[in-house]
């Protein structure tokens, strides 16, 4: 049985964006510190991984979103690893307000990486049974993401600086949302609403690297399409349903 | 006699920098967000204040710190409005560690503003009583910002994205540091740490703005001078003792 874990914040108006809606960075910072109090509740912190050269690394998030919080809302976070497999972990979040109606839900799948090698290993399943984590053999199914690669058009580069790294020296992926959504006119963040959001992780951007955003949006099924390049490298693609 | 506010914090691992130690732009998010609660709690809040077209601005801060708070720490953030006089209201803040040993002080100078004329308005004495602050003559004295203009270097350069700005359509000035530092190399962020910090807010900054950042170095006094200007216009002028 999954082991669940739950926290209450008040969205500061800090978190929240110019419709003080809270924004999608500031939705990924709260989720992830609700896992690292969760996993450090059973046992698992980070320093403890760490003094083994293991780090989680996320790959790849799906979020539905029927409402995002606003400023001075109080909600409620809740996370659970479901399940796992030989390789890949896969935790789940919700949000929800105090009539414990549910805002948000998000699915996500996670890779133990060796810091040493950066390489993946299996997942553990001493850690994993701490979980309470369902051993599964398949792959779980995720939206696939498929960009309209020869639509994308190149929309604005960026330079990483101090602050936009963290302890780990590269850029924090909550970031790369605030790269994403730059791309579209302000005039339409300010009148439309994320319904569902699709991303998957590739390469890791760094200080001082200059990753550029790409973006296309279409008009026929609502949808924007985002890629961070990094060089050659793609940091990270997405497709946000609006 | 003022009244004290104090809230629990504890240090988030979004809201610190490459040295796992709190960033100054989150410091300002967190003790203004204390601000917010107390003025909430003694019936003075910004909503009330809105529907008068009445808005708090910070003209200046004055900043002493000891030790700057770490990740996972758990802290307490304390804040009084003091004293005010005819236009200046003076606020203080305060961090402990769990030991109740000040980490940071912090002094601050407020105006009123009209929202629709965009001019100052003297102090509330109404508004004043309720924050318990201490009504004196004259204003009280803050270290005086000097610039070694001639020798202030153009640094770098900004455009206000999306994610820059805030519910009032501006860069939300916790954000000036996050500029003003990276002008600074990032070996030198790594092995030094702040004593005292004074800085002073002229023009605000808006959307799609671009914003520069000057700096100079004097290493006979270990004081970093900064300056970020927008256009002709000076936005703010700080100076770091390290």
């Amino acid at each position: 049985m999954p082991l669940y874990y739950e926290k209450k914040h008040q969205v500061q108006f800090y978190e929240v964006d110019i419709t003080s809606q809270l924004t999608l960075s500031s939705l990924l910072n709260l989720v992830i510190a609700a896992s690292g109090e969760h996993l450090e509740e059973i046992g698992v912190s980070s320093e403890e991984l760490i003094s083994r050269h293991l780090g989680w690394v996320v790959t790849q998030y799906h979020m539905s979103i029927k409402k995002m919080p606003e400023k001075g809302q109080t909600i409620y976070i809740k996370t659970a690893a479901m399940a796992y497999n030989r390789y890949f972990c896969y935790r789940s979040y919700w949000l929800y307000n105090e009539d414990h109606e549910e805002l948000i839900e998000i699915n996500s799948v996670w890779i133990m990486l060796d810091l040493n090698t950066r390489k993946m290993v299996p997942s553990d399943p001493e850690i994993m049974l701490k979980t309470g984590a369902e051993e599964i053999r398949r792959p779980q199914k995720f939206p696939r993401i498929k960009l309209p690669k020869e639509q994308l058009v190149a929309d604005k580069s960026y330079f990483v600086e101090y602050f936009n790294i963290d302890e780990n020296e590269h850029v924090s992926n909550a970031h790369y949302f605030d790269w994403m959504i730059s791309s579209l006119p302000l005039s339409f963040i300010k009148s439309n609403h994320i319904k569902s959001l699709d991303i998957k992780y590739e390469h890791e951007i760094l200080y001082h690297d200059s990753p550029k955003s790409y973006v296309h949006f279409n008009q026929e099924n609502n949808r924007s399409y985002h890629k961070l390049a990094n060089g050659n490298l793609t940091a990270a693609e997405c497709v946000i349903q609006w």
